[in-house]
């Protein structure tokens, strides 16, 4: 068996590619951006969630008592960078998860050359995120993030 | 990238190994026994779908209007012993779903060679099935299947 296409066809059942925001007075435009990979498994599954954090070599692994889940993360812009995106793109995802990564890994390229540190390049962030989804105890949609660095005078 | 390995990696997601019972006034026992493997998609990613029943060259699509789902399924005996069972066995499944498969195995070798017409055949599957599911308004568990078997007089 290729172990790396079979990884692909577990993250395109399994997998998430998520950005998200959080409100942070001492970050210049209010907001902080964190691109995360993850994967779930009911700890019945967790060998095959330290499996893959051995095989990819970076992120962590922690159990949600509440869900009795095992989950795989890495939010590490350098290992999405290196190797996160490198093998999604070597070994295609074949569902419609295949646009949620290409719009992931066009967040990730932005931050990774510092355009979230620019007006335009969060703006450009909070317009491709497929799901936008705001760490605090307020609810925010997109256009409420939009609004917030748009205020913003830089 | 190696598709076969890649599906493997889907159905440890995604796909489902299960055996239903019907309970039948016709049959010898009163129970007929139907092994199936299935995936089901959000009609986002129907394409999968279709694939795998290209692939595979058996089974059926069936879409649903309640969940907005497309089920891929084989209930073929013929078609689960040569064509999917040969595949797992092959690209080994790599979660908990490795037993669950196991047990459909054993499962389906006893219905091929019509161990499922005799009572002990039929006893040794009620036993073997993770999860029974019997067809019709009433609920049964597997302690009332073995209970009908065992009432038989054959």
């Amino acid at each position: 068996m290729d172990i790396n296409s079979y990884l692909t066809g577990f993250v395109d059942g399994e997998g998430c590619f998520s950005i998200s925001f959080s409100l942070r007075k001492r970050y210049k435009f209010g907001i902080e951006v964190r691109p995360s990979f993850s994967i779930s498994q009911h700890k019945r599954n967790k060998e095959i969630i330290f499996f893959i954090q051995k095989f990819y070599k970076c992120g962590g692994v922690r159990f949600s008592k509440k869900d009795q889940n095992y989950k795989f993360e890495t939010r590490s812009i350098k290992d999405l960078m290196k190797i996160i995106i490198p093998h999604f793109q070597r070994y295609p995802l074949q569902t419609s998860k295949k646009e949620e990564f290409e719009k992931f890994c066009k967040i990730c390229r932005l931050i990774y050359s510092n355009q979230h540190l620019n007006k335009s390049g969060l703006i450009e962030i909070i317009q491709l995120s497929e799901k936008v989804n705001v760490s605090g105890k307020k609810r925010y949609q997109r256009n409420d993030l939009l609004k917030i660095v748009s205020k913003m005078k830089v």
